[in-house]
């Protein structure tokens, strides 16, 4: 909900937020970020946090979590009962500039802390943006990353995001830059978070899993489009991706048709088309019904056969 | 451009076909199906065959194929000195039927026929539709891709062609099935044939690399919709392919950019928007400029650091 939401220019109200979060819910995901703390002027779309957060059914064994930059935000989360604090801070100074209006140094203090003094009373995970390159700087070395994942491991975070903010990573490089980062924090909770900009969403999916990755972020539909990439999809979409994951053969104890009915929501929330394929298309195991004449194109066709018409179906290609 | 077209209800004129053809040709893929060799009626999109085989550049290096369904097709595509003939037959009976109006017995025979008697004038590939899944019977034995191909294989084909019809394979299955048929037929160019109706098109790509596979089918933006899932993808998109490739590191041989421009000319020829991703983000490693006011953001930022505000940004969260 907060990624998928928070650049659509429409206000989707309160009270359809709550219903589809509560929706979701009952699906069998494990963590649903619901909102975020953040400025009312700056992500209007997510300038009902406290409503949403207070209006919500708590599903039990669900996690809650909302998005924080900085400690007003913390505060506000905290008094809501969020289940999961998701601090934010890019690898690199150029992103984090633009995306917090803070250098990258003064968010890693404060994030850490915000970490010190909430680790005690609810889940924290921070989700380092841009970490598989950023759409100005370029590439980024896996040692920023690993040393802003460092101080926050040190700091007792549960869980750390690897993000693909604006979907540059590949498969080749999800699978290395994860199983080298998986080796190095053990007992971490190591989440992806990719986006299918330039399609490779599931592709690097399968990458990650195949560098021992159990946690995605994902968004209904795969709303949550980049600034930097109009026309481009956003987030993977959660239905295709529990798809994939259920075709693969992993139990992922989310109810996929039940999913996708709430993925069939979002067009009409947002008011216009969604990237997502599977709510389209049905699932792979679906089937459809053979054509109305099937038996008799059959009939026609071994008619064929006994005919003159058969041999000249058999008839060798004449020489030319 | 075959595939890709086949379904679209305009018609593109064989002078704007031509054009994009040629102009493919100097990208530095290495083969082109230009057309297919069909009934007129079932595929008015394709009427123009003939023509557009006569009137396209020959590059060299560049193997332009045609889609042969009968013996018909096959000497219609041989007067037109096509280099490859890709010969399609279902690996299921109720998919054969539907798709060509003969039981896949009688495909089978009519096509080892055509290769028996075209083999030494030209290449010949078969694609063998539903390798993977078929939208009305289900699930497909792995046996029954194997029997087929086996008896082109003793036919004297040069290549054969696993195509996930309408989109139902996962990547598990495609390295499963890929590898074990790459097992049973070395010498063989085993090409994958991939959708992406749901979603999965890319990560069926990086499966089938993981098995082996070096050839891929695609069409430029990722044209070729499904009649059973109507607003789902299509083919998996030709330079959403090279993109992915080139990032992972892969030599595809291909100028990705001069690619880039054909696929934007697809929106225009079909009267509608294509599923491809990177023809709008651009390619992963294209630098945005960052936004104007940042050196301004970061004084600003630093100032605050200075001020009392630097205090509270990083003064700890208030227990409450």
């Amino acid at each position: 909900m907060r990624d998928g939401l928070q650049m659509e220019p429409v206000f989707v109200p309160t009270s359809e937020k709550v219903a589809l979060i509560d929706e979701i819910g009952h699906c069998g995901l494990n963590r649903i970020e619901a909102t975020s703390f953040t400025s009312a002027k700056a992500i209007p779309a997510l300038s009902d946090a406290e409503a949403v957060m207070h209006e919500i059914e708590r599903v039990p064994g669900v996690r809650y979590a909302a998005l924080v930059l900085n400690r007003r935000g913390a505060e506000r989360a905290l008094e809501c009962g969020v289940d999961e604090l998701n601090l934010v801070v890019s690898a690199n100074e150029t992103h984090n500039l633009a995306n917090t209006r803070m250098t990258r140094a003064q968010a890693v203090r404060a994030l850490l802390d915000i970490t010190a003094f909430c680790r005690d009373r609810l889940a924290i995970g921070v989700s380092i943006a841009t970490a598989f390159g950023c759409p100005m700087e370029g590439a980024i070395d896996i040692d920023s990353v690993l040393d802003i994942g460092n101080q926050f491991v040190a700091a007792g975070v549960r869980g750390i995001t690897l993000c693909d903010t604006t979907g540059m990573a590949n498969p080749r490089q999800v699978k290395a830059v994860c199983g080298a980062l998986a080796a190095r924090w053990p007992g971490i909770e190591l989440t992806l978070h990719l986006h299918n900009t330039r399609g490779m969403g599931l592709a690097n999916v399968v990458a990650g899993l195949d560098a021992g990755i159990r946690h995605f972020d994902a968004s209904l539909g795969g709303l949550g489009g980049c600034p930097f990439a109009p026309g481009a999809s956003g987030n993977i979409c959660t239905e295709d991706l529990v798809h994939m994951l259920d075709a693969m053969g992993y139990a992922t104890g989310v109810d996929l048709e039940r999913l996708i009915a709430c993925a069939r929501r979002m067009p009409g929330l947002v008011g216009h088309g969604v990237p997502g394929q599977v709510q389209h298309a049905g699932a792979w195991d679906h089937r459809f019904p053979p054509p109305a004449d099937l038996e008799a194109t059959r009939e026609r066709a071994l008619a064929r056969e006994l005919s003159g018409d058969a041999y000249r179906a058999m008839r060798p290609v004449v020489e030319r």
